[in-house]
């Protein structure tokens, strides 16, 4: 049987410093993941026999980064049927709000799962795909949970570090 | 040869009260044309073979209507190299934003040519669509001028027409 | 082992004829699900023991509907590490772009996938539960591809209705 | 009895160097406050803790500040029925319009008391909790309105000195 | 001494629908208030004038409702020292968006506290006053508590109708 | 009789490099004009006194700058019924964009003029002004007449020397 | 010498209803004007010539009214060097949002003095004209002060009425 | 006969260096240009006369570029049926949206094919026109196809380089 991964799609190899921040939480967590340049409008047919294809080979989650008019992610989830996650890249003078609704505002039967523009999205798709796949990988969901503990304590350390700083103003 | 038309490509058939003015403005001047509707998301195929074949048959240009996360037109335009002209479609609570974005912040390379929200949009897409096929085409450009010194005429009539209103209020 | 639910979450029970929708793509799919109204503002502590209580007792998934400065999925995203979709609902005077925004801009290490607004979300939020429980169910997998098939087919007939329907005017 | 203070919560350590405005008018009126970095989503639990516990400890006016999807104030509302002012940070792409949204747009029976977006916003949550606390506090309400007559002075000696100014240009 | 009360100001009578939920939430918990309409714009002496006075007599918190171009809060904001409530009315075709930023986006020094456009933000008007009067009367602040505690088992009653009503589907 | 001017607003010293564009366009025309710092909310009075004591000593035409919730214009046209211009500055996140709508959003009955935000709004609030004083100023119609003919002159040599220069490329 | 008046121009005769508002301030204060329909678009060379005309035969001020892409305001402003006042019509799907930014953004040098977006900026349009023509005119100056104090006393009135209005309740 | 051509317009001489993208499509398909600077609102009549001109001596694409109130490409429209493109400048503080609203808004009748904010649309505006001319011209019809198809070889080169670049990371 194929071996699940996710697949990151990018309409644009500008788009990859953003997307590093996804990267990193694939990485974080072990999950398999292929990385793609393909773009919806440039190269439809590539970016087609890539989806059925990868979807074949056993890509579980596609996550799709595109600014602009971004249609990557939407067109990408008119081809397959598992869950395909859109990161707005903030990229034109319209900071991404135009491609946030070009994602976002899907018609009702191709959902694409929005996350937020720019980095802050781009490193919650990740955590989105991790969560996804952990709907059936108790250790992966196990990971998660410690991951956002993590988090927490992260939080915590800075108050703490903000409490000494406050004192010395 | 092949006889040249025009295709007008609706992503939903609830758009068609709106794309009457479009056919209207090409019944106008006698351009050839189908109607078809068409789903960037949920019929990708048949939208990516219907504007293949259209092509070759003749279509020479494309005009595409539809709402929220407005694809069809830039999904159209990766398909072919004719002209392009989307409809932003006013059917959700963004009252037509997000269409008109989805369609005009197309990237560098694949053009589409937006043109206003709504009805005046979808009547000028048929003006624009036979302003193109006149850039050959002598007496469809003729026809054109015609047209457009009626809809001077037009306004000039309803002025007349608002002096004498005005008098007797 | 617990048995798996999707749970959806609504901030105000006026938010049901929107997300009427969301239910009845998950009866589509045979999905077990719950309903709950609990708010974000009014309730926080039955919202935080309910979403507790529903990840241990097998909730895989969570939809979450709220207008206005929604927070309803990003207060749930917070409690549990199983995906959380937000639909934002378009409950007031700024159309549910304050909902859009309040739901989508999540920081990240707390994902929300963002959906549509209103009804083409509440529609989207069902499949994208459908696709993520397919993840690791392959009978559901086949069973959303068949949908999907539907919806095409339901594209191609309206096309072949307006096709006779043109002829006729 | 516990004695009354401002309690200025962040979403993040990062929101200091704004917040630093409200921490300065607290010093100008001699108000007790505290500061705590603490996230709705990352650290829900703490962030409970903390105003409970603050508000029995004499807490008697709560600051929030947050970016993006800011759901801090809102949440921080639905713990405390203190009054709770909210700063919209404008920490990424859509210049804390989002913040803004995310921040004023509470729904019926949790109020929260918006203020600019930035540091003007800042600024002003210090003075807008001065003034609550002047309530019932003449001594304070009195040194409110002398700082008032300063800020009168200082805009009057502004244009004493554009007046010169402008003489030499 | 004077006695306390809050002051309700209106740019216009067509604003008493949408603030009857102001006056409303005072009457629930005896806040004793005056209504007025007056305008910064016709009538600024006879705001200004009134302010001033209603301070004296004992006014604590002004309330001000307006649309559009929405000065009054921040007009008002510059005549009082107490704290000011700004209501942004959806009385044009920006549906309150241009009265939300008019109240909202004070410049450092005088601020208003800002609450949602329309209906949600006059219930909340009412009840930040009634916050801002309980900070130094602790009979108040406990009918301010029970009403928050009645507002959440209004939420947990339509879940529990919800339930019922969903069985019956 | 006294002597007509214009009087030019700002409600920050820091409105004045934006500003200047109004003052040279003044002097161009030769026109009297008087500059003032004063704030709609932090000194409402002097603001007050000043508009009524200018409009008795012959001022014609005020002009007000102002950013964020710009309410100086809207106020000053409270004030005075001479033309109130109002320039919304860009000094805040939101890019003006909140300043236009405080300035131009005017309730029936008390009129502002809105030009441009930020630097071309300033140099056509000069302009404007010059036509309205020019309306009973023949000598002056002419001037802003031949000052418009010397601006199509510069477009017409920016285009002469983009002729060259494209020659060169 | 040519008798001063002023042109009220209109892109559609369908703006007519809203700027009933601007005819009707014209004849309170015995304002001599004309009425015209007349395109930017579509009736270009017309516009032109009655402008010019209008100019010569002793018009002081223009009134434009467009809606959409609006215009006729800059192009008025273009051939003439007399006031415009635009008026923004609301009569499209972005709610006149497009008309106000195509109406005040102009460019340094040609002017257009934007008011409000429909009815309030159509009965200001006539409040302007108005108080440009005043400028010169003692008579009619006295007449807006005049105006302005009666719009005064209505607010009052109204504020007497709500009085006994809400002893009712 | 007249050899056709395309004329690029645009409203200020600042703007050639986002339209040299534009005039870089031109060359590449050796289709014969003019550029010219000239505004709608400083130099109508010459504007006028420059597109009466250009049309008869052969001119068959209009492309038009503006920022702010960008009403260059609907003025061009208003005089010449040959179809006219228009691409919105970013050189204000609203970033091109100003532009794209007043330049895609257009009214029935009236058509503008507008293209993206800056960069992206000058290089599409030069494709639209190419596209437009090919519609009659069989040889550029082929040279648009094979310039796609490099651009579409471009995308995958890119994607080549990063799944070396990945590697190495």
């Amino acid at each position: 049987m194929a071996k699940p991964f996710v697949a990151v799609l990018m309409g644009s190899d500008s788009d990859l410093p953003v997307m590093m921040a996804t990267l990193d939480v694939l990485k974080t967590f072990s999950i398999e993941h292929e990385v793609k340049v393909t773009s919806a409008h440039r190269t439809p047919a590539a970016t087609h026999a890539y989806v059925k294809d990868a979807e074949q080979r056993g890509c579980k989650v596609f996550i799709c980064a595109a600014g602009l008019a971004a249609h990557l992610a939407g067109a990408v989830a008119g081809i397959t049927t598992r869950p395909v996650i859109g990161v707005p890249i903030d990229n034109g003078p319209l900071r991404g709000n135009d491609a946030l609704l070009s994602t976002v505002m899907m018609p009702g039967g191709v959902p694409v799962a929005a996350v937020a523009i720019g980095s802050a999205g781009a490193k919650n798709a990740g955590y989105l795909a991790a969560q996804m796949l952990a709907v059936a990988d108790d250790a992966l969901a196990l990971a998660v949970k410690e991951e956002r503990a993590k988090s927490a304590l992260a939080v915590e350390a800075k108050d703490a570090a903000l409490q000494v700083k406050l004192k010395t103003l």
